[in-house]
């Protein structure tokens, strides 16, 4: 029973691999080189445990990290969505719901269970956890193209409204992050890196 | 002194970036491609959650992960070295030992102390919780080289009996895991993409 169990996880170990391969649009910092999914997970969860002390309230740090490793799993199948696609909505799409029975579903039943939980609460973004989680999430593209000279916001044209929209979820997980967020809007339109409506 | 704090934590995110950039030797599954060390880390963090009911005894699961995210960031300063390099002895260089001391000294204090703790108890690998996921460690690079046709073993002529010492450590965090990499080693060389002396 055991030694089943955990042919069921190599399995899903080896599956996961694939998201080494999946590219954002974000580039790492100072930087010409496209992120990629597993780069960005990683750098999430160590974000979550070092930055937690200023989520707005107490979360269980061991879920979120959980969260931030899987949570873009899905896109094994369904691809990444820019965070500023107009086309395509990235809240909870059916292809990322399928997918993560799929891919989840490949480990044993208790393990899947959880992990599509997991994954919908974060998708959802309502509990303290998934808020300080989608924060992190924010929070590292803006820090990204802080350092790429307006990165993503210069290369597609997305303007400090757009930005700010997004940008403002990161003060449901933590007022002092999005304070320091906020911050680092304001001077990127001052640098001329990010631009106002008129 | 939250902000103060924030800001020396924003400073460390920036400078883990690199840990992108550091290449291993090992290759991704079925792939021609280098592993790097964020993507190597965020896999083990997710093998350690998804394997934990394997362990010998009952872990941390919390600092194990942590542990994992964190084991290579040394390596930033100190380089990666090849686990079967045999000029340059893996365990607790200096070197390494500076970096720590450097790297995560970029953090407040306390957190500057709790990593560097849990850095070097993980080197160590004498407790319950190191003994894990140096497990994990040792595993995801043996599933990496039987699914490319030898891999490592093969590109740098590394013969059965070395692997199966340094492979025989994850017998000290998981008898199960290690039945189950016993075997692959054993298969390996009944393919022929592991050598033994003779």
């Amino acid at each position: 029973m055991q030694f089943e169990s955990l042919l069921k996880q190599v399995d899903f170990i080896k599956e996961i691999d694939k998201v080494k391969y999946i590219q954002r649009k974000t580039k790492l910092f100072n930087s010409e080189r496209n992120e990629n999914d597993a780069e960005h997970s990683w750098h999430l969860a160590i974000m979550a445990f070092v930055l937690a002390e200023h989520s707005n309230e107490k979360i269980d740090l061991l879920k979120v990290i959980k969260m931030l490793l899987i949570h873009d799993i899905v896109e094994i199948d369904a691809g990444d969505t820019f965070i500023y696609d107009t086309l395509k909505n990235h809240k909870n799409t059916e292809e990322e719901s399928k997918a993560s029975k799929r891919i989840f579903g490949i480990l044993p039943k208790n393990q899947a269970e959880e992990l599509i939980q997991i994954w919908e609460e974060f998708e959802k973004g309502e509990t303290i956890d998934a808020k300080f989680a989608k924060s992190m999430d924010r929070f590292e593209p803006l820090l990204q193209n802080t350092s790429n000279n307006g990165g993503t916001w210069k290369e597609f044209n997305i303007d400090y409204e757009k930005v700010y929209k997004k940008k403002k979820e990161i003060d449901k997980g933590s007022n002092l992050i999005w304070d320091y967020a906020e911050n680092l809007l304001n001077e990127s339109v001052e640098k001329g890196i990010l631009t106002k409506r008129n």
